[in-house]
């Protein structure tokens, strides 16, 4: 949820659940919660590193429609000997970080998420099934409950990931998948925050372009949880070659001084 | 090595040693070295996370010394409820990454460097000393070969890293050194080449501004490196948190289509 030519005065129209969730988790407001401090980041072998980042191309599909990223040559190695790029884009473009900088007036920018946070346990939670039923499907604390019963209590310091299998369209219209003028695509439904925060867990991603659903004119999961000291990822893909459990995720996130967010390579490995 | 004002006509300068080395590596010439396939990745538990990512700030050093890194803020929290930015840059800004492209007509873009390729050991060679004697100090085969009966072979798909100290500088004019017209900083000997090739390398690192030396106006290691199919990574940090050997190395190349390089997130797990 970001591109830079919509959603106007979003904290205007805030709803109720929103800023209940944001008042709810700001007890742990810029602290960006990681793991309990001297414990293992990972105690099993690493046999395979899964990719979770898209190829962001211009045309890569955007949250308001229009082009967010672009690219222009600026040396070319025929003429010059080498080559080089200049890029011209909005933080917010392909998979790409949302820091709590983004939604709040003072939370930590992109360059201020401790390192130690983006290394952290990968809980996938799979809501495939629910989101092929219903596009524009929310992911509940139920959700949350269902895959603790078969999985065991989400760690302190985890990413926790929908995997709502959006990933298969980022190339075409159905990312985005408008219906009239409302997108319908999954997100993270605003009273998962508190479960979210109980829990202690750094972060979050979607395989969407937005934390919130395609629908959501309030934003409530943005405000809560990105309000309260947590990052979120946008767009990831391959969530599916992961277990439910048991990976651990690299988070790239850019270290860009005063950055509400931006596109970075996010890797899992399992 | 790398902004956009300078450095025109490389190719037609290209020292004899430096074309030597790219026919010599010419062999592997795309093929991206990596681990052998089937082989673990990380057998040891991990228990520390260190960031080798300078902040990248708009007044961060640059290889001609003019800026290559703009922001603007394009949304306001407090006017339009979230706050965004928009970047404008050189691809080569900051801890950054080169991709073969950079330095060849045909080369993988950074998109196209396998993520396998960018999740490996981590080999620390210490050249500060030396360094600390000849500010335009180049790492030679005799390096490798000291750290070699010191640590053992580099391993297969290793990134081999230059730790000159140079990274305590980053923040002023003793990063790029002038003395005159000429930049004095370390890098990497391009004699060095068939060396790491055959070692089957898939990348180097370097905490100053460029893989090449500052003196070089030939760029013999960019060209022969980089012209054989590896990656590169400029201007990274602590490294002297770390081992000779035994960090795993978590390389955030950013997955931009058609791109030289970029900013990218540099994580070491030991």
């Amino acid at each position: 949820m970001c591109d830079a030519c919509t959603m106007n005065r979003v904290a205007t129209t805030l709803g109720r659940r929103g800023v209940f969730a944001a008042a709810a988790a700001g007890a742990t407001l810029l602290g960006l919660a990681s793991r309990p401090a001297g414990a293992q980041i990972r105690a099993t072998p690493i046999s395979r590193v899964v990719d979770l980042t898209h190829t962001l191309r211009v045309d890569f599909p955007t949250f308001d429609g229009a082009p967010a990223f672009q690219m222009e040559q600026a040396m070319a190695f025929a003429r010059d000997g080498y080559n080089v790029n200049k890029f011209t884009y909005f933080e917010h473009a392909g998979t790409h970080f949302d820091s709590p900088f983004h939604f709040s007036a003072n939370g930590a920018t992109v360059d201020r998420i401790p390192v130690e946070s983006l290394v952290c346990p990968l809980v996938v939670i799979d809501v495939r099934q629910q989101a092929a039923n219903a596009a524009d499907y929310q992911l509940t604390p139920e959700d949350i409950a269902r895959h603790e019963a078969s999985h065991g209590r989400i760690p302190a310091g985890a990413c926790v990931a929908m995997n709502s299998g959006w990933d298969a369209r980022a190339s075409g219209a159905g990312f985005r998948n408008l219906d009239g003028n409302v997108m319908r695509f999954p997100g993270f439904r605003p009273d998962t925050v508190p479960v979210l925060t109980e829990r202690n867990v750094a972060g979050v991603a979607v395989d969407t372009l937005s934390l919130d659903h395609g629908p959501s004119s309030t934003f409530g999961f943005h405000t809560g949880w990105l309000g309260s000291g947590h990052w979120g990822i946008e767009c990831v893909a391959n969530l599916g070659a992961l277990p439910p459990v048991g990976a651990t995720l690299v988070a790239g996130a850019p270290k860009i001084a005063g950055a509400t967010g931006g596109h970075g390579r996010v890797i899992a490995l399992a």
